[in-house]
């Protein structure tokens, strides 16, 4: 049995701080599941009341006749412990805290979240909350929640984090009569996490998706394991708010600084094969797009419209949404020129104007659901005096039920066409107010579709995590370790890349002038000298680098100057001489591969521009180890920059292979030692069509 | 008299096709009529009816007893000049042409449209359509449309571009309590466009703002003028579509393929003054708030909230709408600390807890309101069990009287928070339905405000415009005038910018290798040289070009190659000799900045990043002619590669006051001469401080 079957699926309920004062949660919770027509039993818990909405109210939990399933305890928080601790005592299997007043208000409550832990752990007995507004599931009617409205039943679940905003939600999901199986608040995740309803939900094969309100996660492992199986099957959309996070700043290192948190997040979801939404709107109207309608196998949207207008909405929405408008087949054409009004549009959007009626929308649907080249459908009605909104959507709604395309809906306006949308609902194709917002719900069910073809690969993952970590790179970072050093020089840094096959510049250690002399005759002019010094991070700042010297001579009077240089700006450092390394020509893209440690989700890898653009454009791209070939060419393309040397417009030249091959190997590396805090190769410079990683350093971690 | 008034405020109307057929136009059209309580008189015109909705019908309008003030043709459009010829021969004042299947559907109709246009020039006779659903005046109470519903009575102006999309519209718009004063359908402008209805309407003055829904324009210049006068007065608040119009890419050259359409209707509304919204829903929310609610002085929000999530929600939509979230002052603190519960926020956005009711509502807007560093609070209910939507609506609506900041709500839900909404919305305080729509409209009204700023700076631009044109730029570009050649050599290009201040590296010609090392000494190595020929537009393609040349014998040798090389490759072209100018040290910041010919608004002005970046990050800033200073500023800071050498963080030194002046100096050139169709400075590079304009050329119109 699932460690939740009984907080899901209770038989008996106590309610701690039941109440008859109206306007009190004590009251709400009660009334909401006295009403909600539960079959089990309720029990009040009130050491002040007799009764609660007429039913025999107990001093305590250890007075109730019998263990009960769940208990949920709604007292002010100061004696949620004690209260909570009284449940464990007498038996209950599982627990909700709707109170508030814990880590959320700070330090004090943060005390309180701390002992609530101590008390339930290793009991066995679950909680959800505290700080939440606990749960509803329709099936068994059960409203355990002290929320404003119940739910529809329906077959979709929803977790939110904030508990204001889940009445919201249900006043807006019954307007739209969107139904849930499961409305779950999960207030602060003390102990029940996103993590541990995804795998209780993920067990209910009636539940076709699951749709979340987020702030953050905790336990990012659990939640990428439990996601990802859940996604293989069913969708998870996800609303997170919080993008701007002025916490992701803290961040060290250059490449480091550019990882936004949010980014991260962004770049997690996408791996565990989640949908991410902009706000609670889309995530209502995506949820049921995903769950009702078939999935595109691809980008392109056919658009039929009876008004212009709205067709040129759709068309922007088209494009910004990175979809495509459908090429229609010549044979499409003809027949559409046959059936068609005689000044219809003669193109996608197809336009049957204003006086459209059903079998117009049929014919055109019918000609574009048989098209190889079209995706997905969306249909849009606009009032006009002579439209019929029932009659249309009656017609899309028969249509859209052979199989194999997405169609989507939009009847614009209000009252006059109200119905109509009813009727698309009712018979599974979503509607929606706007074009915009109905291309966007395409949009997010081909990245579902996309986020899959990923997740299917993770295979060749697993393949990538069997390799054994190379004994070169190892012996390099052990020196380091047992040092106690932090800053891998470059020249050890890219022994260790080098080790995970990834292309540097030949790059040596030189002690002396006449060595560095030597050094650079074997390695060919022109070359580049960097002091060597361990306490010496910054070279470009105390001039210890010398660019493009293409002879014996000047290599010889760049390694007095650099030196003595060094010397005099850092007259502590403890200078072994200099690098010597091959010159390469500064190339056409100059990038950045890095690897940082996130908060949350530890070790990620960012490709992005190099140099100014890396600064002033912020170009870049963010994925979590470990990253497959395939992953890593979704990644590139992300970058602006990749279109300089990819795709059809590519100005340069570049192996792609090779590229896509190095950040997979590099995304081994950032997995393989947690010792590393980070890592930058800056830049990485494509020069003749490969790739150089041509300054790097690794960081330790201290 | 306006040459409008008969058509808006007609004492008799004639209506030229109706119907009294159930779901034709002509039958809407007289329903429409004289359901809305017109008090003028009707005459349906139809020779094949006696009565119409028990009115009496007249065969022609030639027998209709009066000369009418407007007639409305609703009849098949290959009848329709015929149809006008006899309403303009039996003296109508003013027409409307609802009727389709003109310029819309191709050539033929054109041919329909262009007769039209023929018949009523001249006759003073002013025309509405074709193709348009009519109008609304609701003072007058004139439904001169096929509309589905009526408007409600109201002060804002609605003109839509698109037919289809009044109904949908106006079914929104009644929903939300909206009302119109005019609610007007555009069609096709043959004749009546935007310009002499925001003009028209500019002379109403219980008009309080114009909401315009947009494909495309005519007439560029009377619209520009007619806007410019009414931002001064009220918004105008547009929603064009088509932003991403693939015939934007035909533009020639390098600038020019940069300069998008939308983008230059972007710099067009802004410099009218005019608030670009994202979409229809947003033109009727913001035409609100802009009427309703006092502008904001500056972008610095508070936001109120009774719940987090919606909190985080609407920060996100603050940064990502480039405003800011206002700091409370100590004094502020303090008092909020006293008054608020215990775990309040302690911070914007102030939470003020779920359980808040109307008196703690009213004393977070009492501190914030008396905040000098809050320019407008948005405030948020999210409905609780215990919440009370309607009176803390009557709460906030009393402080919102108080004048000068901007107060918008959001009541989150449908049917629970309605009632407040209503409250809220009769009281002038708009209240939308997600955090995101609020702040949003806040970013707007800010815009607006900024439009403003920069529109009643104005005058500077009749300065700038009563500047001669410099003689040496009339001598060289006449020279290639009259001898009838497009493309204006690279030495003469800069003597045309030098002559507008814009500076430039010194560029002379030399025929000969001796000349040539002469010319360099005096102008002093390193020095560039490059091929000088008309018939050699692109000079690298060649091998014409070399760069950095730090010795007389360099540029010796650098002679020999380039013009042989030419010679080589292009054996036809007349080789003039070479350009010999000063080597400029590439610099941290590479700019472009172009003039390219508009299709709709003439010459416009490009600024952006150049080299690399301009391909790859398209990061470019456009602005309309003439440019002030001022309005340079703001084109150079919307471009990212700005930050470099502006700001705070600018890594590079910068005289951005030249700038602005090379941009406003490089906008009367732009305008001054009608008969250059575009001119590239690519690069314009910013070295030690100072900006160089190291490339540049001009093309005639052919």
């Amino acid at each position: 049995m699932h460690s939740l079957e009984k907080l899901f699926g209770p038989e008996s309920i106590a309610i701690l701080g039941a109440s008859n004062r109206k306007g009190s949660v004590g009251f709400s919770l009660m009334s909401n599941l006295v009403a909600s027509g539960y079959r089990g039993v309720v029990y009040p818990v009130n050491p002040k009341r007799k009764s609660v909405l007429g039913i025999r109210c107990y001093k305590s939990l250890a007075e109730v006749p019998e263990q009960v399933d769940l208990a949920i305890v709604a007292t002010p928080s100061f004696i949620v412990p004690k209260v909570v601790e009284e449940c464990v005592n007498a038996g209950a299997k599982s627990l909700i805290v709707v109170s508030s007043g814990f880590g959320e208000i700070g330090e004090e409550g943060r005390k309180l979240e701390l002992e609530l832990g101590r008390i339930i752990r290793g009991t066995g007995t679950r909680l959800l909350g505290p700080n939440c507004l606990g749960y509803i599931r329709t099936d068994k009617r059960i409203n355990a929640s002290f929320a404003i409205r119940n739910a529809l039943p329906g077959k979709m679940a929803l977790i939110s984090q904030s508990g204001a905003l889940c009445s919201g939600i249900l006043d807006w999901a019954q307007k739209q009569n969107v139904g849930f199986k499961y409305f779950i608040s999960v207030g602060s995740m003390l102990d029940i996490n996103f993590a541990d309803l995804i795998e209780f939900i993920g067990e209910d094969k009636e539940v076709e998706s699951i749709a979340i309100y987020m702030e953050s996660i905790k336990d990012s492992e659990e939640f990428m394991k439990a996601a990802k199986k859940f996604s293989l099957k069913s969708p998870i959309i996800v609303a997170k708010s919080g993008r701007f996070e002025e916490s992701a700043k803290a961040a060290v290192s250059h490449t480091g600084s550019m990882a936004g948190n949010d980014e991260v997040f962004e770049a997690a979801f996408e791996k565990a094969g989640i949908v991410r939404v902009e706000n609670v709107q889309e995530l209502l109207g995506s949820a049921q797009a995903l769950a009702k309608q078939p999935l595109p196998k691809g980008n392109r949207l056919a658009v039929i419209t009876n008004a212009g207008g709205p067709g040129v909405m759709a068309t922007d929405a088209v494009i910004r949404n990175k979809c495509r408008l459908a090429r229609l087949s010549k044979k499409a054409m003809e027949r559409l020129e046959k059936e068609m009004p005689s000044h219809w549009s003669r193109s996608n959007p197809i336009d049957l104007l204003g006086d459209a009626g059903p079998e117009l929308y049929e014919k055109a649907l019918n000609v574009v659901l048989g098209e190889k080249g079209v995706d997905g459908v969306v249909v849009i009605l606009s009032p006009q005096a002579i439209s019929k909104p029932v009659e249309v959507a009656r017609a899309v709604a028969e249509k859209a039920k052979k199989p194999g395309k997405t169609v989507l809906a939009c009847w614009l306006g209000e009252g006059f066409v109200e119905q109509g949308r009813e009727v698309l609902r009712k018979n599974c194709v979503p509607c929606y107010r706007t074009p915009e917002e109905a291309v966007r719900v395409f949009s997010y069910m081909e990245s579902y579709r996309k986020n899959l073809e990923i997740l299917r690969g993770e295979r060749d993952l697993e393949v990538l995590g069997t390799q054994k970590r190379p004994v070169k790179a190892k012996r390099v970072l052990n020196t380091y370790l047992k040092k106690g050093l932090k800053v891998v020089s470059e020249i050890d840094s890219k022994k260790v890349l080098e080790s995970y096959g990834i292309p540097v510049n030949r790059t040596v250690a030189a002690k002396g002038l006449r060595e560095a002399v030597e050094k650079a005759r074997e390695i060919g002019f022109p070359v580049v000298l960097k002091v060597l010094s361990p306490d010496i991070t910054h070279k470009t700042e105390v001039g210890g680098v010398a660019l493009n010297l293409i002879s014996e001579k000047e290599v010889a009077s760049a390694f007095r100057r650099i030196v003595s240089k060094a010397k005099r700006k850092k007259p502590k450092a403890n200078i072994l001489g200099v690098s010597v390394q091959k010159m390469v020509a500064r190339g056409k893209a100059e990038l950045i591969l890095g690897k940082k440690e996130d908060r949350i989700f530890g070790p990620v890898v960012v490709f992005g521009a190099g140099g100014i653009a890396a600064e002033v454009f912020g170009d870049k791209s963010i994925g979590l180890p470990p990253i497959t070939k395939k992953q890593a060419r979704r990644i590139v393309h992300k970058t602006k920059i990749s279109k300089l040397f990819s795709g059809r417009k590519a100005r340069v030249k570049a192996d792609l292979g090779e590229l896509e091959g190095i950040i997979s190997s590099f995304s081994r590396l950032a997995l393989d030692f947690p010792e590393v805090e980070e890592i930058d190769i800056n830049p990485l410079i494509l020069s003749n069509g490969k790739f150089f990683a041509v300054d790097a350093r690794i960081v330790l971690k201290g």
